[in-house]
């Protein structure tokens, strides 16, 4: 009997043989250190929570609201999601993060997404905060982000009957500070993550990729891209950078890294909506910036078809963002400390 | 028979004296010119319709996204959204709008709230735009502002393929162009409407706003505030400044209105969300500004009692803001134009 191919195609996916090799990828993913975003609320809520600051509606809303405030910066022009717009990616889209009276940032650094950063082990380029929480206090604070005094945001704050009025819902035993400020907002940027086909393929469901994707993510594996662009994040860990060859942009700024040379991997989550990349935003290309990767991280020149394949992967990551409703903030008063554009 | 007072007045509700009073202030305030944001669905939607530019869901939906879209701006970081924050009142309460490079508005003009903007007979403090359509077209441009040039607007959005489909669906016998990307924009500002409680007095509701409040509407109206801020907006026509007495910080920017010296009057709805006060953003406090009005408008010393009741009376003015989901923007692609921080 003589089958045609595409009966024989038909017959081996009827034998589950697709499935087997979808399977087989799915545990070479997680053998590579390669996790989904549980599709089972109560993984997903343990693990974006903070034992520290076990996460409610309340801390959440409030969080919300002063992350979308911009009388949280010296201006009252700026806020969280100037640089971290929730509306593009959770970045600002331009090379380097640019704020009070247009300065840009010293290092040249560019933002990172806040989309799904609650994975990152650490945060900021250099890894210098442990988290979220204590991320959130920075920008607020330095001068050319939202240059606020940090008893300035208190006072904002304690200014706004109906702001005390929900710290004392979601913090009751806790003053106002700086350090609950950025508590209130680190709960809400907890909740930002975005699901994707990816995650729904690791999670079991072997059709929720193409072909193409799986292809490179096979590829992804195989050239060792998940040697740091691992975890549910795919990546947000600290890195050596670089291992092989010089960054080809270390030119633009000063950044080295940590006091170790070590830099905080970007996620890989939303990679298409996040251009410009690498630490000093010099490259707008995702598949020039593999082939970069390729190169400084592993030594490898990799052939136009391995970046292309690794790019149709990366594309499937991005992932469904939450509904946010635009939040009407609570209105200043006479004790409000006025704007300076100065 | 003797009658003690609480008894008399609860006699005299029961009689529907009080509705009387209450239902004469509702016509002496419709005499005095001013109007309610129609409760019923079709009459409002009557109101805010452009004829030429039919509000459809397809255009208010895109439209939002342009509001929300910093690409729009040349250095990718300023929306329409920046200077009219829905979630402050619709304006960015600082005194002079600032944009572009951290540039102050020439004129040292205060942006004015976009909420209820649909009800002014002109836009823009000079009265030189005739609507939203054509007003949304000139801050994208204004150097001080968005600093974006026409053409370079119309390639950010031709480059995104999302875009060009909504603009088929929005107006699929019209190019893309910076009129119809304004056409766009004010769909979406026209809905901005928020009714308050006031508007439910208008409509017959007799206690929808409090005695005070009623007290306030009146001495609004017997000391003379109702000749320019009146209609649905309570504000919005064109009128002459100063009339009676120089405005008290005329010497802050050159503004001196039309070639007829004449200016917008700005509305008085959600005027306690909108500080500060003035073209030029001079003054933080409603009794202040209340007081100025009185000498240079109406040629009179406004007594502190008149002050206060007036403001409370403006105070109801603060309504209830339209429910809007932060939009997830489509993503750009390889030939949107860069963003220029310079």
């Amino acid at each position: 009997m003589k089958i045609n191919k595409g009966l024989a195609l038909t017959l081996l996916v009827g034998l589950g043989i697709s499935a087997v090799a979808s399977d087989s990828l799915i545990n070479e993913a997680k053998k590579a250190g390669l996790k989904p975003i549980p599709k089972d609320k109560a993984a997903l809520n343990k693990l974006i929570d903070n034992p520290k600051n076990k996460l409610t509606p309340e801390k959440i809303e409030l969080g919300k609201k002063l992350y979308f405030d911009p009388r949280l910066s010296k201006s009252a022009l700026i806020s969280c999601n100037t640089c971290h717009n929730l509306a593009i990616g959770g970045d600002d889209n331009v090379p380097v993060a640019t704020g009070h009276k247009w300065r840009h940032n010293p290092h040249h650094l560019n933002s990172p997404t806040v989309y799904n950063a609650v994975f990152n082990q650490r945060q900021f380029w250099d890894g210098r905060s442990p988290d979220l929480e204590d991320q959130a206090t920075g920008p607020i604070q330095a001068p050319p982000e939202m240059d606020m005094h940090k008893e300035m945001a208190v006072k904002v704050v304690k200014s706004i009957p109906e702001y005390v009025e929900e710290f004392k819902k979601a913090y009751p035993n806790e003053k106002i500070t700086i350090e609950t400020i950025g508590k209130a907002i680190g709960a809400f940027e907890r909740t930002l993550v975005t699901p994707s086909r990816y995650d729904d393929f690791l999670n079991g469901d072997e059709k929720a990729l193409s072909k193409e994707e799986k292809e490179g993510l096979k590829t992804f594996i195989q050239v060792g891209c998940a040697g740091c662009h691992n975890g549910v994040g795919l990546g947000g860990s600290m890195q050596p950078f670089p291992v092989a060859k010089p960054y080809k942009y270390a030119n633009v700024g000063d950044f080295k890294g940590d006091k170790n040379g070590m830099v905080k991997t970007p996620t890989l989550r939303n990679i298409a909506e996040t251009a410009p990349y690498f630490h000093n935003g010099e490259v707008w290309s995702l598949e020039e910036a593999i082939k970069i990767m390729g190169e400084t991280q592993l030594g490898k020149e990799l052939s136009d078809k391995e970046v292309k394949s690794i790019a149709t992967f990366l594309n499937s990551l991005t992932g469904k963002k939450p509904k946010i409703e635009y939040p009407i903030l609570p209105n200043s008063t006479k004790d409000t400390p006025k704007p300076n554009l100065d």
